[in-house]
């Protein structure tokens, strides 16, 4: 039988653990994964344009386990009552081909998002950052924020968004979780002095949300909004004075901030850092940025965390029970009753 | 929500329409989606191999509608008491990019391959085929039988495959429906005198399950075994005596029969057929060949028409309810409880 999470209980499992336990594991689980990178088969994603969005399925595999995710992009669902993004993702048996695991994915990549936000910061950010401003607080935030503050021990957040209902949900959903939540007027007030900027933002399109007069040296930055064709979020300008680690360099190219900048511009992948074969941050006052569009990997790794955490529950029937494979036709109909109806 | 329909209701479903019934309809939603062939994004199909196997994701989309089918092949699994081939479909709606459907596809394949069969042989058969040759007996065998019986008029079937116990499952299966079924004890002796052969053989090689010499003008032949790179059925001096009908060329270059001749080796597209802009039996005594290897359009077609018969049931919660559609932490955490454990 093929285990199913849905969304009902992915929040109870979410409940139940706890925020930030469940993101330490996270951390850990893709720590180990990243390091191990080329045992990985890496396949580009598929994607299925339309007219309001996109469908993109992100496989990935190693020699035991498989993965994929089914993600959408639909910026007009909000106007319809929907959400821009809902996710789902199945991890299944190499030596068998079975699917093991099926599972909601749009929480469960919220979480992978900030716990490899955190990861990749625990490499790039100056040693002891205590703050981070959080640049667009959307359905992303506060995950961010609770993977910094568990993973980095942040205890600052500055949190902007021009959207000021945003902000007040970000913090009324942040409130007692022990961080200091200060709300800025302006995204230099939130950036001026932090250790660590984080931007999230939903745009769709080339924006500036971060012009190079703002960022100061030796911050971190974590850029996770600029994920598509078309939509950035830095001034080319940042780019040129950063040291600039992304997950999958052939994809980043073309998704994320650097999609600005020529084919020869500089990066490193995160897994060379974190396996030590490269340097992230190598002096105080670098500028680093993390320029994270989102890769299957870090799903295969949640899908993995998740299955462990969650043990035993609901199994979904996708696998006919079968005594003799060759008889696909009487696992279905019992032998002389067939034809009752349709002959 | 996501409608569900597992391998419990397909065969729930199947008992309680009828084989031939649902072959019917697939068949009439098949001819009816092939004809609008230039409606669909087709993608390639995307692989990850193991030693042990492969596991695919078939997608392809419309204006309205996406799907994809996730589907293994794993040769040694029988020798673990599982199957070789395990399948399940996704249909979305491209407007929103919401799941509609999960679906087990391992029964549904079975029977989509056999409408396509019967859809082709329905515009490249001789008028009037009675007789069908059925080599390899199994899995696909029953389906392939009532498929040609209810679309074609197909009434007697010679049934012949190298495991005499696959014959007697076959023949056991199909008592009952009306047709005449006759066990051959040869290939040479299920072939002479068919209007269709239809070779359905499992063998993971290159394997010449049919030679030159007992082709016979006329005769129309279904080749559904040979679907992969490395596997074909037919002998290559067949291949340049038929007039080939294939689904989608450039897979089928790689996958079907036709990987065993050069190039330029002439084909004509399933769909151009259907719509009149090409022929495909011009004379009597020509040898027609729909070299078939199974293709995406055929699960999305299937799917929809699942959809259709299957009505309302049981649901998957893959879509998180959320009232903000930036609070995706908010419908997971009420406010304040968060932390209660984490903190």
């Amino acid at each position: 039988m093929t285990r199913y999470i849905g969304t009902g209980e992915m929040a109870d499992l979410l409940r139940r653990e706890g925020a930030e336990p469940i993101l330490r594991r996270l951390v850990a689980g893709l720590r180990s994964d990243f390091r191990r990178w080329p045992d990985f088969d890496l396949a580009p994603r598929l994607a299925n344009h339309s007219a309001g969005g996109v469908i993109e399925l992100m496989p990935i595999a190693d020699a035991r386990s498989y993965s994929f995710k089914f993600v959408n992009g639909h910026p007009g669902n909000t106007r319809l009552g929907k959400q821009t993004v809902v996710a789902f993702g199945v991890l299944a048996d190499m030596a068998t081909g079975y699917p093991l695991l099926v599972s909601e994915m749009t929480v469960l990549t919220a979480l992978r998002t900030a716990a490899t936000s955190a990861l990749a910061a625990s490499v790039l950010a100056r040693p002891g950052s205590r703050s981070m401003a959080l640049i667009g607080t959307g359905a992303q935030a506060e995950f961010q924020a609770l993977a910094f503050k568990t993973v980095i021990g942040i205890d600052e957040i500055r949190l902007f968004d021009v959207d000021p209902a945003a902000v007040a949900k970000a913090r009324a959903n942040l409130d007692g979780c022990g961080l200091r939540l200060v709300c800025a007027g302006s995204v230099a007030e939130a950036v001026a002095g932090a250790d660590i900027v984080t931007t999230a933002t939903a745009d769709k399109a080339r924006a500036t949300i971060l012009t190079p007069d703002l960022v100061e040296p030796g911050q971190h930055l974590n850029a996770i909004g600029g994920d598509c064709p078309g939509k950035t979020e830095l001034h080319a300008d940042i780019l040129r004075r950063t040291r600039t680690v992304v997950e999958y360099e052939p994809q980043t190219r073309i998704e994320g901030e650097i999609q600005q900048m020529p084919a020869d511009y500089p990066v490193t992948e995160l897994w060379r850092v974190l396996r030590g074969e490269a340097s992230g941050r190598v002096a105080a006052d670098d500028i680093t940025l993390f320029d994270s569009v989102g890769f299957a990997l870090e799903d295969f790794s949640a899908l993995h965390c998740l299955r462990q955490i969650a043990g035993a529950g609901p199994d979904l029937d996708l696998i006919p029970d079968m005594s003799d494979p060759k008889d696909l036709f009487g696992s279905v109909f019992s032998r002389g009753a067939a034809f009752e109806r349709a002959a």
